[in-house]
């Protein structure tokens, strides 16, 4: 099924899935349109600890459904247990309030720069399918357990919970993405079923009325539009779980990918990424250049140092973490932002700098430093050091 | 206070603190006498899954201690908290026994790996200060949860669990570390206190009568002979915690290291090893290799996949993962060891042929690609790609 394809629809057409989709902001730089996936510009991002909603990145694999507030229920149940349906009022009421700053990244966050060493089947998202929010909603753990399923012991043969979203595919399936049960039944695995953003109802794009975080955990298990909550013996059966989103050595090509032999990404791997100077920019000072970015790690690890080099990798300087969270030991979930005023090597002026950064998280994980042996068919977990070359500005050029 | 100082002490010194050190396997090499260190060989250890006791690798920071059994009691209390008192009898009465896979890594493992890039001051491990074993204790958290410190919630201001052991320095202080009271208090953290490795007590060399099995932790925090467990905001303030086991960027030298700027480790990254060939082998088939190793990462995220590389890292193939363990999300505490028969480049006989593998773990975290941008000055969480060196022989070798 080529959802490619689906963007070619034309506009005009009236069974256009896509004729009711939101307003967007105009900063947001599509990577498709149809479906509608967008990131902000790099610059602005790193401009904000908690991402303005507007600015957030979007990333969606199907039309945006149009959700009638008169007929929505939330389904929860599974294999062996009893079946429960609850409007969001109903939630609102039964489960205590959480707040919960999280950090979204989409697998695919970077692909553009793992798409350098080999072409990749793809969106091409920059550095910025990335944004972190303010959440509030209900612990899908305490839902959970009104189920009867708090006590480990009890759940037998029940290993992951399957979430489907009210966005269809042209064939009216829906969307779907599963998580580990350890995870969702985790009081500290903080695992959110919201319906605000920083303070807001979810919007569209963003999956009004409900959504999950689970955070630590890629965005394509977040799923939005929330419909449907399942606990099961296996995971989601959705293309995106067993077809997509997967890693593979970089051997593995199309002819000889075998999804099966590959587990679908939970946790995201250490990150961070350069967002100011950009790629090609002009430095008007030959002495030092002011360098900002993020950083982020899956699983609520903590980023402990960014390193950043300004010839390549040669040699290192540290950056200030100058906004990061502090939310405690395997829960820190929202990214951090770092800046460096990084001396430039001698007799720059006139030439073509390389800026890297590199993050190291609190396990000491860090990130490889170039993406050719990591490369990957579907182009997921881009990881490798953001590399940024900047022209020092010449006397001359004046 | 220079440890190192301690292995001159004469072996016919009346006062030598080491006068009575248990007797040690053969195989063991030593990377250090006094205070004991060594690792067993490496095509031994990758033989088994379950490392046979005496093949286990030895990290010991002091003199062994002599523990007489009728005085000897664990005291468990800490900062707000009850006092008590338990013998090892009264421990296996109290609390419910539990059996647990676990591999334990020292954080200097593959420090002579590290030191080819620089000089490093710290013990010359090669890359087998890892080895994997069956424990049987008690859980951790089930004797927090006797001090009325279950829910997380009371907690308050506690943040640490520390461990001292019977291990005295000439100054009479106790080796000590701590981890995260989260880590301690989860059940699914499955900390143990354990009096029994593969189905023997624990030797002398391994912390008779009773060590700390904080799995998926490095080996420093793991303290042996265990004599007390204190609850504490604060984490243990022996030199081992402060002052060593952190990482720090490369830059960082003797002479500019503030040790409080770095998080004492915790979880170790992702690591794999190549245990078969041994670097300098000469290897009599032209067509392939093959190649024997193990691969961990810390935190209980499992080893999904292990690459092979015959020529140097420009192209990779996939092994198998002969015997790995069954644990579960996050919990996968026990190593996996891996083989493969990688076709060697054409034309390779007579040849040096450098071998290389690479682990990537669930959370899609990878090993570097080389030493030099994370070399750092104590040589901790050594993890870049093996590599090791061998030749093709030529048929006039024979
Ligand atoms: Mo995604
Ligand atoms: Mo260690």
């Amino acid at each position: 099924k080529d959802l490619i394809e689906m963007q070619r629809t034309k506009k005009s057409d009236p069974n256009d899935p896509f004729a009711s989709e939101p307003g967007r902001h105009p900063a947001l730089a599509p990577s498709s349109s149809k479906p509608f996936n967008a990131e902000p510009p790099a610059e602005l991002l790193v401009d904000n600890y908690i991402t303005p909603n507007e600015l957030f990145f979007v990333r969606n694999h199907l039309p945006v459904p149009q959700v009638d507030m008169k007929n929505y229920v939330l389904t929860v149940g599974g294999e062996g247990l009893k079946k429960h349906s609850f409007t969001l009022d109903e939630l609102k009421e039964k489960f205590k309030h959480r707040k919960m700053v999280a950090t979204i990244q989409c697998a695919g966050n970077r692909r553009s720069n793992m798409m350098e060493v080999k072409k990749i089947k793809g969106l091409s998202w920059g550095i910025a399918a990335i944004s972190n929010a303010e959440w509030t909603g209900v612990f899908l753990s305490d839902i959970l357990a009104h189920l009867g399923l708090a006590d480990p012991e009890k759940r037998g043969e029940l290993k992951h919970v399957q979430f489907e979203g009210l966005d269809l595919d042209p064939e009216k399936a829906p969307y779907g993405g599963s998580i580990p049960i350890e995870k969702a039944l985790d009081p500290s695995g903080d695992v959110l079923l919201a319906w605000d953003m920083n303070g807001e109802p979810l919007s569209r794009d963003h999956g009004f009325p409900l959504r999950v975080i689970a955070p630590g955990i890629i965005g394509a298990r977040q799923v939005k539009w929330l419909s449907k909550v399942w606990v099961s013996p296996d995971e989601s059966p959705s293309h995106w779980q067993q077809n997509d989103y997967k890693g593979f050595a970089p051997q593995v090509d199309w002819d000889t990918v075998d999804f099966k032999k590959s587990p679908a990404i939970q946790e995201y791997p250490v990150q961070s990424a350069i967002c100011e100077p950009k790629d090609g920019a002009v430095w008007d000072n030959e002495e030092e250049v002011t360098v900002r970015g993020y950083a982020y790690s899956g699983g609520g690890r903590e980023i402990i140092r960014v390193d950043v080099s300004a010839d390549g990798g040669k040699t290192w300087h540290p950056t200030e973490l100058v906004a990061k969270p502090n939310q405690g030991y395997n829960r820190t979930w929202a990214w951090t932002l770092w800046e460096a005023d990084v001396p430039l090597p001698k007799d720059s002026k006139g030439k073509e700098v390389e800026l890297c950064a590199k993050a190291v998280d609190s396990a000491y994980n860090t990130q490889p430093e170039s993406f050719k042996p990591y490369w990957n068919l579907r182009g997921v977990v881009a990881n490798a050091w953001h590399r940024v070359h900047i022209k020092v500005e010449d006397d001359e050029d004046n």
